[in-house]
């Protein structure tokens, strides 16, 4: 930490060392040089000419229908909020499309609009709607406002030389010099906090503040306007703290050292990463282009670009990202704030050619010097394909407060893929979910993370917010693959104790090629008890794809009524070795998200595995599980006690233990065989595990071994107390002795019965 | 009828004028002249050259596994049966590269495989399962035993020359002959039917006939064997009878006569006439190539080609075929059978390029004259779109009994299609759907057909075969989207009875760009009730898409109590204009299929129109119907009382009329907008139908009218008793005339209130 700090000292000095040059516009989005070479490329690059024609189409739409700048009224989804969200949208544009044509018309544009603004602004006062605790000018939050102000000042900056010299000035004064002090100095409760509401805000005026060569307001972004927040300021509307504990800084470098771990994690998980993202890389692309001694990319060891690679680490074999805490599933790295990751990442970092691929699936380019770079790499043929690897991203500002494990299948054919989410709370957008995981099969979800209940901007379904039911539903444990207790959400439902925890990363090793291995521990989610889970991917000869072996280890200073653990598997179910009791589709319990699970059948196991093979998309899957005959398996399916049917009809297959102190859940996921009703051709249908059979599991060792069908065998040993990489171990199984050396091993050998 | 009895007549007379002809080996699948410049063009088609490739890999490997030809014992799915598939399949495919690479070692392995074959025959009784009706030599039935010789006789043709004479005889004489005389002499039962199972027959009897210039055999196969049916054979094994009422002819010709409407459709619906066609157009290839006086493809007016059209008119967007009837949902013209069927309509029909683009997305095509001329064809750059009309398809033999009428949109962007289905039973797999509609929007089910209850050669699902369910639910009337009377299905359930009846037809007119129009009575489904059913698809500058408008008219003798129409939309519920009082998802009834519908939520309408919006894949959809508070609205879905799991659990809206005698459902459907998880901006989210009347509706006339919120209004107005073309109509409605010529019409004019 104390380096970080040297570094921010150092880059401080050799700012007020570097005076400000003069009439170097444009260079916030664009650069004079990138203008002079695109302009001799357009027509030559496919990427390039695509994304110009599609640009020009939008604005001479936008141009066509006439100024509009409205007076401030509506909350979002109202006529002025919408009018104003396109205004700076179109105006960006614009002002792209001047600099690149030269056609006066667009210039002319946005002055006219920048007019009305300035004519409007003097005469506001807050926005009438008093619902945040931030209101803004033009919109009812501040937020907004800092949205519109990054936006047009880069459209401000491509016109700013052709601007008369004095209506320049007097816009400077009058409209952006006032309007930036407004979201800083006169809103603290927003400019200052650590948070991405600030990084907005922090942005927008240095951005605005780099246009005007105004280095008060760049300072001002950079490190914070100094105000103090007022005493009575806080929690913000979703109830998140105003004033961090213990909070000294403040400003976009604050923001850089604060958001992201070492590695590039975002601890609201990749839906508000992506978000996020946007306000951090295109204000150190205007400082990389006005400030290279800045070195912004390379501020805490490039932890911007590595954000960018951790978003794509996140994604699914189409680019959609993992739905982990409140994201829209479907969502995916062709969202235009990607599109602008990854070609500054590109531009600005290693040329790494494998980002080609993934601008190529993007399908366009920003029009500046990033996406020149990407579009000239992709016309010379440059693009390799984009590697997603097994990959772990640690959470926390130090990287030791939990994180992410991603196995992938080493081999590309088998795109098999499971994560597990370790990682902090992350705060009021995070879900109950601790030890959770996500199982992808290409890009098919095998478990899926139910996401948010939320239709993102589709006013039939509350205006396009967040539903009652995501928390009633959503951000509940039960909700998630991981282990429920007593039918309660972990630290029973309370944001901010769960903030104040995080779990253990216990191991997370994908150096053999047959065996890839992630395991971390929950000490604080449920009183008097220690969750530790263990999934190991294991790609041999034995199993058409890897399969996913996953140990679940409960152990309590006391007896529980119930353990829970639910595969939100996809599909439909062909065959189960249990009965299948049939039940009314009553609610699972009352509170807790459970109310929202109807019950399909219930049954007690018959042997001591459960086996339950079903199909989806063209594949078959087989989950094979311990259990004895007081357990009980559950068939559900979510959407109880949901009058407005906000939320999807899923299936579940729940496996509960009843009245137990220790415990664990020992299972196998196949993927398996294919079927096409086009051929109508079925091929390897059932899974290949006969048996699994628990040799030990106690606080030291956890050892499993699988029979197949094939009349393999293999044991997996684990030891739960101690993951030194070269602690020898010794078990005695019977009368044979298993060892190995570090915290894991797979051991092949006959099957014992 | 008597003109193709005289067609009849006349080509058995040209037949014995022509003798038949040498060594002109190979001509049933391939001719001499196709193997010469197919030898040429392989490396020059790419589409040949991807077949050839794929087949010569498919049988090196089979040829690597070594000769296996097990005594016949095994049901389908076991191993003697799956192998002797899996031996016609190779033998046919090896015959083709034999003649193709002049390898001997693809003549050395057919003929091995034969000799096994040949060796074995003789030793065999029928085979030993007593399942079937007809039981066959290697396999369980004669069917399948039919299946191999049809594959089998191509690759005899091909070795044919290449083998030693003598050896050639005995095989003719101790094997093929006595195998085609067991077909059919020994098995009447089997050949002589008027069924798909003696299409067959007829097939494999006539090739084989064909390779050895076996002028009897192939008379039998055009005209049946003469033998009469065992007096105790009356049912086959899917309760069909073996001889139907009135039956005068066999063999292949008299099939053609039969199977079709003179429109080529088949009355068991696409996903039977898929499976039915293979028999039918590879036996007529192969009298075309040996018979080319016989003009087997102009035969009935050219209804085997007419039949192939029929299939690609009965595809959705991505070519899947509309699944009335029992059908696997999925199944599609990439079929290997459509394959060989669209090929074989290009090369021996009008040389159509818009089949070509059919061929292109199929990605091969057989290594024949017909995949020879495709694939030059493509590789000329010929094809263009394949362009899928409205179309009807009129049923019975000579086109009088119902049909289907398909209504598409003009616009190719607006792919909007509706069937509605006025067709016979279609006997043992049809369903009681008389009036059903099914909807399509491109590739994606707006108001599906369940299809039927069956996992297709899925072991895990009862071997594959039908469920119990396929007749509890997916044949049942409340599985259609049209109306059950009393929860009770059309004839009650009784197919015999169905069997006897069909709907009417009474209008079917797409010539006009704004509005087209499907309408059909069914007299007898219930009894005292006649039931009408007209569906307009209005095209006009109100709507972004076509709207459906739904009259379905009711007239009954006495009072019911429940009349039920459902749709089976898929996707969300967005927004009701009724509350949704919940419930705890009880069956909707006992039986005729209500038994499978758990109720999700019942409601009263609370206005007189029932609005419903839902989003589907990316799109948004409004249902606005009329109503009145003694109606009821009913959210439910399937899987109630299915304790295997073996249906799917989809939503229905179900619009209850309680307590009437007659009634009208009134209906639009609505497709609109887009909304993507990317963008995550929703366009055109809601309908803009505002309100729909019912300004008249009894036997003579139905007029209602349809308000827009764009402030527009119009009229669609029907005469019920009279579709005379030009006959002129006049309704007084309150102090207006309304006046139109032909059954219906569509007039705009402003809003009434």
């Amino acid at each position: 930490m104390s380096k970080l700090r040297y570094i921010v000292g150092l880059t401080v000095l050799v700012l007020f060392t570097c005076p400000l040059s003069g009439q170097d516009h444009p260079s916030v989005f664009l650069t004079q040089k990138g203008v002079r070479e695109i302009k001799q490329q357009l027509g030559k690059l496919p990427f390039l000419n695509r994304s110009f024609q599609q640009l020009q189409k939008e604005v001479d739409a936008e141009i066509r229908k006439g100024i509009q700048v409205p007076v401030p009224k509506d909350l979002a989804g109202g006529y002025s909020h919408e009018q104003h969200k396109r205004n700076f949208s179109t105006l960006q544009k614009a002002g792209v499309l001047y600099q690149l044509t030269n056609d006066i018309q667009y210039a002319v544009f946005i002055r006219g609009v920048l007019r009305e603004y300035a004519r409007l602004f003097p005469t506001l006062d807050r926005h009438p709607a008093t619902r945040s605790y931030a209101r803004g000018k033009f919109f009812w939050q501040c937020l907004n406002d800092a949205n519109w102000l990054v936006y047009v000042s880069q459209a401000y900056d491509c016109i700013y030389n052709w601007l008369d010299p004095a209506e320049r000035e007097q816009l400077n004064r009058e409209f952006f010099r006032p309007y930036a002090d407004f979201l800083s100095v006169e809103t603290p409760q927003f400019f200052n906090r650590i948070h991405n509401h600030s990084t907005w805000g922090n942005a927008a005026v240095g951005m605005i503040g780099l246009v005007m060569n105004d280095e008060k307001l760049v300072q001002r972004a950079l490190y914070g306007s100094g105000h103090k927040v007022p005493a009575d300021m806080v929690r913000d509307n979703d109830g998140g703290l105003i004033q961090l504990p213990g909070q000294a800084k403040a400003g976009f470098l604050a923001q850089i050292d604060e958001a992201f771990s070492p590695d590039g994690y975002y601890t609201e998980g990749p839906y508000y990463q992506r978000y996020a993202m946007y306000p951090f890389l295109i204000f150190a692309q205007a400082l990389q282009n006005k400030r290279p001694d800045l070195n912004i990319f390379s501020y805490r060891e490039g932890v911007l670009l590595k954000a960018v690679y951790a978003l794509l680490y996140q994604t699914n074999a189409t680019g959609e990202f993992f739905p982990v805490n409140d994201a829209q599933k479907g969502m995916s790295f062709l969202s235009r704030e990607l599109v602008t990751a990854v070609n500054i990442a590109y531009h600005f970092g290693e040329k790494d050619p494998s980002l080609l691929t993934v601008v190529e699936q993007q399908g366009r380019v920003p029009l500046n010097d990033t996406g020149l770079s990407t579009a000239r790499a992709l016309a010379a043929g440059k693009a390799v394909p984009f590697v997603r690897k097994s990959v772990e991203l640690k959470d926390g500002a130090s990287g030791a407060e939990g994180g992410i494990g991603i196995l992938r299948s080493h081999s590309a054919e088998n795109d098999l893929c499971v994560v597990m989410k370790y990682s902090k709370h992350g705060m009021g957008h995070g879900h109950f979910d601790k030890l959770s995981i996500l199982m992808y099969h290409g890009e098919t979800e095998v478990y899926q993370d139910y996401g948010s209940a939320r239709w993102v901007n589709i006013e039939q379904k509350d205006g396009g917010g967040y539903l009652k039911e995501n928390n009633t539903w959503a951000k509940q444990t039960i909700a998630h693959n991981t282990v429920s207790v007593d039918q309660r959400s972990q630290f029973d439902g309370d944001v901010r104790l769960a903030d104040r925890h995080h779990p253990t990363r216990y191991l997370f090793d994908t150096s053999d090629m047959e065996i890839q291995v992630v395991s971390a521990v929950e000490p604080s989610a449920y009183p008097g008890m220690e969750l530790h889970r263990t999934i190991a991917m294991i790609s041999n000869d034995q199993f058409e794809n890897p399969v996913i072996l996953d140990l679940f280890r409960i152990s309590s200073e006391s007896a529980h009524k119930t353990y829970d653990l639910p595969f939100y598997f996809q599909g439909d179910v062909m065959k189960t070795s249990f009965s299948t009791e049939l039940r009314l589709f009553e609610s699972l319990g009352n509170d807790h998200g459970y109310q929202h699970l109807g019950i399909e059948a219930i049954s007690r196991p018959e042997q001591d595995n459960v086996v339950f093979n079903w199909f989806h998309e063209d594949r078959f899957y087989t989950l094979t599980a311990t259990a004895d005959s007081t357990d009980q398996v559950i068939f559900g399916r979510t959407g109880k006690a949901d009058p407005s049917f906000n939320l999807r009809r899923d299936p579940v297959l729940i496996l509960r233990k009843n009245n137990r102190r220790d415990a664990v859940f020992v299972s196998a996921t196949e993927c398996h065989g294919r079927y096409s009703p086009v051929t109508e051709i079925a091929s390897n249908a059932y899974g290949n595990i006969k048996k699994i059979n628990i040799l030990k599991n106690n606080d030291q060792y956890s050892i499993v071994q699988l029979d197949t069908k094939t009349g393999r065998s293999m044991i997996f040993a684990i030891c739960n107390s101690d993951n030194g990489a070269s602690v020898h171990h010794e078990v005695v199984i019977g009368n044979e002795v298993v060892e190995w050396d570090g915290p894991f091993t797979l051991i092949h050998r006959k099957p014992m019965n």
